[in-house]
């Protein structure tokens, strides 16, 4: 787990780094370019009439040097490569600076779920970059999209490997300079909506990848995959439809399968409850109790917390007069710098 | 031995094999150049706030995406070499096609300096591709002229070394881009002057030569050599004086020292009888004769050659009659296609 504002630091000394060789391998090839520009100037004049060219002594001994002692530095210029000292410095980053692994992009893929879950954000905004309406950061490109897809598709989660392969597909059209691989997109695409239960449409999907690319392997195994499937469903359809408990929520004609959590607390009431979505009804508000909470400890026998019910079950409490505002203001300043991105849980109190 | 046109076809295929690895390795920075544009347009806005950034979960995601997923693929394309087809289609131009020797470039030089001097041949006009006033060819490269002097020093002739390098280096002061290094068109013009004789000039050469790299290490060493050398020859000047058969030729300033070549027929004018400028005196050219020549060949003793005598000693013979018109250009026909440059001995007669 990483302090984003030191993986700044990383990103700003590895920018650096890059654009050092990209100004090394930039000076090399000027150099190469400047020979291949002698060296066509002359194959020019030659070609308009070789005959006399060669004939002439001073040309005869140019050629032969141009294929003897420059080509000899031609030749050392291509097999020279500038990037040694690049890869070192990057090794050295890595090991010296602060560097995220896969578990921290996993996990940062993950928090942006949940909070589009908790907050019931639209994927297409947050893509645009927009929290409730603000536009707050830069859009995201159909790879970022891509990847949280990926990201939840190893995660096991098919819900939202399906929203945001269906939102890199949206982007990938309208990016000038393409930053996924559409086939890739399809082929997660068809599979999380397999995975979901919707055969019919994840072969529909299979089909369009394979106009794509003719040749791709993995979609010619699933092809004859599904079509077997969708056999085997028309025999048992009867017996099909009762099983299938999800959620349906269409969108742009893809039907959505939200899966049921298996949470013994509710994820949809909880996620409700954050939002304050929740009206408790007055039966049950009846019920709620405030009370102090001192749990044996000397210090709270004397000012105990004040504990508020808001829900039972699941457990929902307000805490009240916690802290001094001039103590929520340190906290806020302390955690800022060094937040830590995976904690989104411990938010919630 | 190669035929020149042979190497036109050669140095063309080279042009286009280097021209797509410049193509490819341009390809790869300018998607290093994509990427790095992201990364520095986020860095920028990230740097104007980076606590109201950081604190964005979007803003995190991509930042932690950046340092991963596209990390993987920066780092990737750094890693590769563009190089490896290139330099696999050199190898096989070398082996499949007509290519030029170290002894080809030392024939093409050897082959220059002696039409030079048998012609008598300005060392700058020829430089300036000039032949008897009449520009035939482009310009010799302060390297072209270095090389020239490499490859006389190679062959122990120092008084072709000395001419090169003078012209290399008024030609390295006119360069806009220098084609060759200073220091070493000095070093080899120092060592050739002292091998003629003169260590003084050699001492202030390698001077100059410290001047430009004070921490070359061959030329402290000859500074001492030479030094040491001076010192010596003051002690036994009027013995040396005696010795000193060369030429003295004053150009710019510096001493020439045209060496005598071991040549039993006199190099110098044998060289003049071929630019015609020896007129035989009279009483020779009474002792002159023309003859048939048979040399009991039965073909020879019906049709003999004739020929007339123009000189003895070096002799030189008039052949009269060989071939017909007709024979003459279909020689000229076929030999220039195919034109080897390292007979020139042979096109004297």
């Amino acid at each position: 787990m990483v302090d984003l504002e030191d993986l700044l630091d990383t990103e700003h000394v590895l920018i650096d780094t890059v654009e050092n060789y990209i100004k090394a391998e930039e000076q090399k090839i000027d150099l190469l370019k400047r020979y291949v520009a002698i060296y066509q100037r002359q194959q020019k004049k030659a070609r308009e009439d070789a005959q006399s060219y060669l004939s002439n002594p001073i040309n005869a001994y140019t050629l032969v040097k141009r294929l003897t002692a420059d080509w000899t530095q031609v030749e050392a210029l291509v097999n020279t490569n500038m990037n040694a000292d690049t890869l070192a410095n990057i090794s050295y980053v890595k090991q010296n600076m602060k560097f995220p692994t896969d578990e921290d992009l996993n996990g940062a893929a993950v928090a942006l779920m949940r909070l589009q879950d908790t907050y019931r954000l639209d994927t297409s905004s947050l893509a645009r970059g927009e929290l409730n309406g603000v536009k707050y950061s830069a859009e995201l490109s159909a790879a970022d999209c891509f990847e949280l897809g990926r990201q939840s598709y190893n995660n096991g989660d098919y819900y939202h490997t399906q929203l945001w392969m269906e939102e890199a597909g949206a982007r990938f059209k309208r990016e000038a300079n393409e930053t996924v691989d559409q086939s890739d997109i399809l082929e997660y695409l068809a599979f999380s909506i397999y995975k979901q239960g919707n055969v019919a449409l994840a072969l529909d999907l299979t089909n369009k990848l394979l106009e794509l690319t003719p040749t791709h392997s993995r979609a010619l195994g699933n092809k004859v995959y599904y079509q077997d499937q969708l056999k085997g469903q028309e025999n048992e359809t009867v017996k099909r439809k009762g099983d299938d408990e999800s959620e349906n929520i269409p969108i742009n004609g893809v039907k959505f399968y939200k899966p049921n959590y298996d949470d013994p607390f509710g994820k949809d009431l909880y996620e409700a409850l954050c939002r304050g979505e929740v009206s408790t009804p007055v039966e049950v508000q009846a019920k709620l109790k405030c009370r102090y909470l001192s749990r044996d400890n000397p210090f709270l026998k004397l000012a105990p917390f004040k504990v508020e019910e808001a829900h039972l079950e699941p457990d929902l409490f307000i805490f009240h007069d916690v802290m001094s505002d001039k103590e929520i203001e340190t906290i806020k300043r302390l955690a800022q710098p060094r937040q830590q991105l995976f904690k989104t849980n411990n938010n919630y109190v």
